[in-house]
């Protein structure tokens, strides 16, 4: 079996009983009823997928995956091409977002180069990202796919080696993007896989007006139409309107999964990779923890197709994995409700000392 | 003048400028325009309150009030009075929510005995607790005023000198409580203040039912209408319908933002501590920091009286100060916006060494 094969056969449901053992536990904490609520029901999540009625979440890392995309020369963007490979210097010179929220909840940041426009092989030397080129950007998707099926393969498969690699230092995954003109993409899996009007899903992503929103949205239903994905097919469907670092996220989310340890999935391009990696393999949904909702318009029709409820709401639209790092605090906070609080018992016992 | 007087006087509006420099900074920051969202803004509001570009944000202290309600004496909760101090008990011994939350965001927290009706002279002789004991518990607010307007004043001043004290060794305050009973006088602070109807105002608290509920309600309403408050005179309302802990999150309130603090504002209690604060001194609302809003369903009509709008939303409906200490987190998060994010000027520098 490839790779891929195995990590989907390996994805089982959250086990019930560590979510039954944890929701005996909360029940008894020293609290009125349920009273902290959303952090509550995640606890039994992390319990459920991790196994653990007491779940580590002291280990975080966000992975934070970089790619071009032919399509920009469409004009779907307000930044040029070359702002991708210059973000990715700024996350390793800690001087971007996603390193100054990162540093709030004490959350490790793996940048990987899954196809960016530019050479990195210095960046890669030095051990400062994951060389994981799969080509130079994606072609064009409004006059052609965006990759091949094998590159779309490699791309996931990617992904799963990369969770792989890290999963025995990693309590907790978090997921990132970084690609000038990705939310273009990103709405065309979104389109495909549910069906809807693309121009009620397209947004302005980094900063485009409405007339360039209005042109985005004809360019993503010229690749659509001009590639005729084929919906029931994720793979095909990446390839042909896709982006390698959405492959990539798709691959991390299945790896994750299959290593039973819960993934925070931070704004619109890490849940198109989620959507992707749920169309492939639909257990993969109980792994999942959506960081927050973005601006980005479709974000919300991803979170209903997930079934996933984000944990914060703040008008955000960055990416680079900032979503997922903040809610990392919120994710081990739930952790501690079963670790750290004590119960009415428990207390009781301590109060006759 | 009086302590109340002087602090009053203390608290003027944000520094313009200071919220100016921020912005300016935030503009520059190298990601899509304010693509951080409500952090941004939170941000701007550090800059206005701190009176600096580059706010403090490393120092971050919860005081959570503790104090008992002579009206539980009409069965208005779910839980016993002695809960109070036990709970007491449990943050001291590290065994609470509040603890483990406080941990997440590497926060300190401050417990105060505002007039719990039991004996913690021990806990205090230990330094585990601030002693600011107004009486032990109110007296039953259904039949009388809860306090004498001088115990009122009283528990609003020893509020404003705990946050004097500790404001040289703190950068952002959070308030929390505790006291089984005290979702009624809330309830009844909110309802004077803002004329709205008791019935639907009042929540399940700790978690009556629907029966309960009601006859909370009337409690709540006859409170009312055999004190009559003086809508016009929030120290009358606190007197009549209110209590220690809330009087002493209220001075808590004046006190930060006299010291050019933030406060994080946590449920519901420490709300309508927030709500006489605010009746004392309406600039003290620019320097409030929603911290969630809570399921008790007045939750909401206090924030839009204070022109609040809260960080998260998750459910909680448990107080101690356990959604300030989450939301200490987004608070640090905002402020690391202003000193740890690079320009796109500083990129470009650092890119050309």
């Amino acid at each position: 079996m490839s790779l891929l094969e195995t990590t989907i056969a390996s994805i089982t449901p959250q086990d019930q009983d560590a979510r039954l053992a944890a929701k005996a536990r909360l029940d008894q904490l020293i609290m009125p009823h349920w009273a902290m609520g959303k952090l509550m029901d995640l606890a039994m999540d992390l319990a459920g997928i991790t196994r653990s009625a007491a779940p580590a979440v002291a280990r975080r890392t966000v992975v934070t995956m970089a790619g071009d995309h032919g399509v920009v020369a469409e004009g779907v963007s307000a930044y040029p091409q070359e702002v991708t490979p210059q973000m990715v210097g700024g996350f390793v010179a800690n001087m971007a977002t996603i390193n100054a929220m990162a540093k709030v909840t004490n959350t490790d940041v793996v940048v990987v180069d899954m196809g960016v426009a530019a050479d990195l092989s210095e960046l890669a030397k030095a051990g400062k990202i994951l060389d994981r080129k799969v080509a130079p950007g994606t072609a064009n998707m409004a006059t052609g796919p965006a990759m091949t099926r094998q590159q779309a393969i490699q791309a996931i498969e990617t992904g799963i080696a990369v969770a792989n690699e890290l999963a025995d230092d990693v309590d907790i995954f978090g997921t990132g993007d970084m690609g000038i003109g990705n939310t273009t993409p990103s709405t065309a899996i979104l389109a495909v896989l549910t069906d809807k009007n693309v121009a009620d899903l397209t947004g302005h992503g980094t900063g485009i007006d409405d007339e360039q929103r209005d042109h985005k949205a004809s360019v993503i239903e010229k690749a659509i139409a001009t590639n005729a994905p084929d919906t029931s097919d994720p793979i095909d469907v990446l390839a042909k309107v896709g982006g390698f670092e959405i492959g990539g996220l798709a691959g991390l989310i299945l790896g994750a999964a299959a290593n039973h340890k819960p993934i925070v999935i931070d704004g619109f391009i890490s849940t198109a990779g989620a959507m992707i990696a749920h169309a492939i393999c639909p257990a993969v949904s109980e792994y999942l923890i959506a960081a927050h909702r973005s601006v980005e318009p479709g974000h919300r029709a991803m979170h209903e197709r997930l079934g996933t409820d984000p944990l914060l709401d703040l008008n955000m639209r960055l990416g680079e994995g900032t979503g997922a790092a903040l809610a990392m605090g919120l994710v081990e906070a739930a952790g501690r409700l079963l670790t750290d609080v004590a119960t009415f018992d428990e207390a009781h016992v301590a109060e006759a000392q």
